[in-house]
């Protein structure tokens, strides 16, 4: 069986934080404390305000192309700017959304640039999702086992838009100490058939689960999840989410 | 805190089998019988036997374009011709993938027409996704009420691929008695600001958290969540995944 519950009561994080410490202090109530083999699901903004990632919009200057893709869509030139400044390769320009695939490789809307919930920087601050995700999952993941002495697993997350389906949901941009991917392609069927396309997204499908554990309005970025089975639990951090990243070569949908 | 675990013990489903019966007399150890606000998550196959949507590829005579797309994609010309009964339209076909538009207006690789697990009819035997997916949720919602007097949720799932990233996630093909989408478009958030682009799919996390809690290899298509936050849940059975699916006009990748 799978427990998942949000760690509660966890200040606005400021930059500098210690987010490892702030949330080792506060395991989730019907948990008690931290355990070998438990994935700590974090949301990104939690993380990204902890190292400073958030630019203020009055010290953004926006260039050229900034100014005109803010012309065509109805948005803030600034905002563009650096929206623009996170980004590899542009895929899609339309409706006011911009799709973007940022500099990590990510495929989403405004590459990941967000203006909600920007309480530690003010209302005129954008938060951007950390510079190494995976790197960030990983020092949580050693400040974790380092305060509470548990090996746990760490997935950093974002909402996603999806292509073809309306909503967003959690997926993971940093692992670690997690399979990212389990892989049965290959391997045989409990009747002895070929799995053909079995390829699951294990930390996607965390970020998800943990996602339903909070409230969207509350401070309730960290979610803890127990009981996944043994097998994706890695000694070490492991790939991270680069494995989940589909190469643009061989992607059918850009 | 959310509890997720797996009906055990299901025989194999046969086409008529009375699957809600079979699952309300197996509620999952640790949860101690179904309860009001549970919500019932099952893999698609279970249904899709249960209703005999099933083809043996025996019965089939392929057609032209089967033909030839089986050639240019070294696959069996009869199982093209399946998937291309269930498909609406064909938005790609490359190195052996052919990814559908379904009757239902489902993005997935195959039209969702799955050999894996295809024991109840013999390994040459093709399942398809049920011919109404969230018409066989209400169904099973009804009759697990009759059997259990709880008032459940009831997300049916297929496992699809995606764009830009690698491996599959579980995502609802029928859902009934609970909120598909969580609606915080506009809403302010916990300092004051709008929340843009919070619309959150609450019945495809539901299914992937749910596919946490399963061998991929067992037989153990049913997953009970409890603990969902109460607003998800809905008297009646509400609008069901045709909900979540965006139309070809509003889709910039297709």
């Amino acid at each position: 069986m799978l427990s998942i519950a949000a760690v509660e009561g966890l200040p606005e994080i400021a930059s500098g934080a210690d987010l490892g410490e702030l949330i080792a202090a506060r395991p989730p109530a019907g948990l008690g404390g931290f355990a070998d083999g438990d994935v700590l699901v974090v949301a990104h903004k939690a993380v990204s305000k902890a190292e400073g990632r958030v630019r203020r919009l009055d010290d953004v200057v926006p260039g050229e192309r900034a100014v005109a893709l803010a012309a065509d869509h109805g948005k803030d030139p600034r905002h563009v700017q650096v929206v623009l400044d996170e980004t590899r390769e542009l895929l899609r320009a339309e409706r006011g959304v911009l799709i973007c695939v940022t500099h990590h490789g990510f495929v989403c809307a405004n590459a990941g640039v967000d203006a909600s919930n920007a309480a530690a920087g003010g209302p005129d601050t954008l938060i951007l999702l950390p510079a190494d995700p995976d790197g960030s999952a990983r020092a949580l993941r050693a400040r974790l086992r380092e305060l509470t002495g548990a090996r746990v697993g760490v997935v950093i997350t974002d909402s996603f838009g999806r292509a073809w389906r309306h909503g967003q949901v959690d997926v993971a941009i940093g692992v670690a100490g997690v399979a990212p991917l389990e892989d049965w392609r290959g391997r045989a069927d409990s009747v002895g058939r070929e799995l053909r396309a079995t390829w699951i997204a294990i930390a996607d499908e965390l970020a998800a689960a943990a996602d339903l554990a909070r409230g969207k309005d509350s401070r309730q970025p960290a979610v803890v999840v127990r009981g996944l089975p043994g097998r994706h639990a890695l000694d070490d951090d492991g790939p991270g989410v680069q494995a989940l990243l589909r190469p643009a070569a061989e992607d059918l949908f850009r």
